[in-house]
């Protein structure tokens, strides 16, 4: 039942209605190099203690600490070595009375010792050493079990599997990890006037750069996106291509085609395909007409054409649907504060997303609008490393004013180093 | 020739040492697909103006602003619809006095026209309309180049090529993209204690998650990273395989085996290659052995084989060199300032490291420790999107101070969505 009439909804509201789609992806097993980037579709457990079993963290001497007792600088007390292991070996000695074994760090302490002496503490000879302190039981000993025990969940189900938990995963042994699959995108560019990149620019037309870049902000999601050939501005074909995108994807991306103009055929296509509108408007600049629907269980996002917009949509909208989908724990954009260091003094009737540059400094954190921030303009796009998100009904942010900031390129940052 | 005494030199000038060597990746020119996450090899100019004509930002009616002139509600004027045409269409109309052109977002303006009465501003009747105010010359119209004129720089070579920058390729009908390569990647997983992560536990043992997890950190740069069989501690076959990762990849890292104790080959392996050693003690904890050589025009990075360690080795020193090596202009790791929330009372000799975990909310950013902090524990990294960096020198730091924290996972944050 599409919606007609355009209600402009508050954004907060919008991205909770993509996310509480009863839409997810399979549960799949990979291989563990297969699995980074996935969502992991299943709690993780120690499948043994950490440590494993008493260790020295240092490089030193396993003693007894009972030998030590009363030992200071005028009364060293020596030990003799008997053993000498490195990280991977385990002493078949047992240790008794004034001896000692060399142990490296990570190797496991030798049957009778409770304390590691490191090196500096100690003054050597040939085969022997003295201190002159004593120690405690389990003194430089890191004990079995101190970091994790078995059974212990060291990762949940709905978290994002980065290099950190690739970490855990081998360390634990799973060379196979069940995970939720990625959904695939189809991405359908419409509007008579585009033109593709490598075609020659005829009067009134422009170039294709949304089908592109929603390509690259997919695979920055390390999910594959594939581009139709742009559509002109004609419904029967319009409503074909999405079908067919549909049934190979799970979701699809249309952009352009959803200004409130003559030739805007979505309302169409969504009626055609059944499809349930979730939103069709909402309170904000750029991408008030931004819509989301969903069909057989795909989600549709209508994109606008105007760049800027077609950007602050997927990073609001389809990639919260993406990672709600894949059963994520972590799914809303990533915000922080700035200090804004220009005026802005528009009004905002609605929520407004503005590209934007951050800069960190000993300060602090500062941002100023990337450039020219018209509709389509691109260039500060590639210029910004986030979006100023300013709040509607709000006038005249004024240099120096605190701003919420969602950061989009981790990558895009230039500063001197201050470490 | 290898430096053997270890003396600690600060982070920044370690950093500093990598980034200064002359090893740079070579250009190539690959398609704008392809291009992605690569670095700009040379600054791209605009081939045309945008806008490329004078152009409607609005739905509305493309009018002779002197036309307008005396309107008022009390003296609406008419214009009568000569034409209606798309965003990608152009008017072959010449538009005479009290004329217009129905014209979309995105139209060229319409020969004679120049300015734009937007709908909500007419009166509308069957092929006319009427205004109440007056327009000024080029009011509601884009105008032929303001954005960009030809010629103009918008990317710099050194640029990440990001979402944002792919549109802009794309925009200006680059097909083709000057990248410089990205380098690849050889690990080396080197200590007689490591398994892998399909063998069976054996006493005194642990399974290598080092490699793994470089893997995935090169992955995170959308670099390939190959990893080599798990070298026993034996002199002889590290340095074959180290010359072997040598002749095929331009970074060799190996983990493990930097620890200053009786099996450290390191030194010997570089010796045998020629290696120069920039610096084999940093003054930080931890990782403060960690070395890094340069041979043959390739990088050797020795980082250690405490997991919390070689994961900070790689943020701090491998990604600068990458990222130096394609010359990329934003080297650094990317800092921010938050609230620490638990007492960290640890003396810092050198500059410290900790995991942790970063939550915005209203009131700004925070950080905590993202759990138990020894050396290998490597749940504490999974659990972790930042760290926080404490000044060598420095003792006590309190809840409630504000401390550097280095983001590392942009995915991993879980918040309320506060949109």
């Amino acid at each position: 039942m599409p919606v007609e009439k355009r209600n402009p909804i508050p954004v907060s509201e919008a991205i909770e209605r993509v996310i509480k789609q009863q839409i997810f992806t399979n549960t799949i097993e990979v291989s563990l190099d297969e699995s980074i980037n996935h969502i992991l579709a299943e709690d993780v457990v120690a499948t043994y203690e950490i440590p494993r079993f008493n260790k020295s963290p240092y490089d030193g001497f396993a003693i007894r600490s009972k030998d030590t007792k009363g030992a200071n600088g005028q009364n060293r007390i020596a030990f003799n070595v008997i053993d000498h292991i490195g990280a991977g070996s385990v002493s078949d000695k047992i240790v008794g009375p004034f001896e000692a074994v060399r142990i490296m760090t990570g190797a496991a302490m030798p049957e009778g010792t409770d304390a590691v002496v490191m090196l500096e503490q100690t003054t050597e000879q040939q085969q022997s050493f003295t201190i002159r302190k004593s120690f405690e039981p389990n003194e430089n000993v890191s004990l079995k079990g101190e970091e994790t025990e078995v059974g212990d969940v060291v990762l949940r189900k709905g978290q994002f599997i980065n290099a950190g938990t690739i970490a855990v995963l081998a360390t634990y042994g799973y060379a196979k990890v069940k995970v939720t699959q990625k959904p695939t995108i189809g991405v359908i560019a419409t509007g008579s006037e585009l033109l593709d990149v490598s075609d020659e620019l005829e009067p009134g037309k422009i170039r294709n750069s949304n089908g592109p870049m929603i390509t690259a902000l997919s695979k920055k999601l390390d999910l594959t996106a594939v581009a139709y050939q742009i559509q002109k501005d004609d419904l029967e074909s319009s409503i074909q291509v999405v079908k067919e995108a549909m049934s190979r994807h799970d979701i699809v991306i249309t952009t352009g085609g959803v200004s409130v103009g003559d030739f805007d055929y979505l309302p169409q296509i969504y009626e055609a395909l059944n499809a349930e509108v979730l939103f069709n408007k909402i309170a904000m600049r750029p991408g008030s007409v931004t819509t989301v629907a969903v069909a057989d269980g795909k989600y549709l996002f209508g994109l606008s054409g105007n760049p800027s917009a077609c950007y602050t949509g997927f990073e609001l909208y389809v990639k919260p649907a993406v990672l709600h989908m894949m059963g994520a724990n972590a799914i809303y954009p990533q915000i922080v504060q700035a200090t804004l260091m220009e005026d802005f003094k528009k009004a905002n009737p609605f929520t407004r997303f503005i590209r934007a540059k951050v800069t960190f400094n000993s300060k602090g954190m500062t941002v100023v609008p990337s450039g020219f921030n018209k509709s389509g303009a691109v260039v500060a796009i590639a210029h910004s490393n986030a979006m100023i998100m300013l709040p509607g009904g709000t006038r005249g942010f004024e240099k120096g004013h605190t701003v919420n900031v969602i950061l989009t390129e981790s990558q895009a940052f230039e500063m001197d180093c201050i470490i």
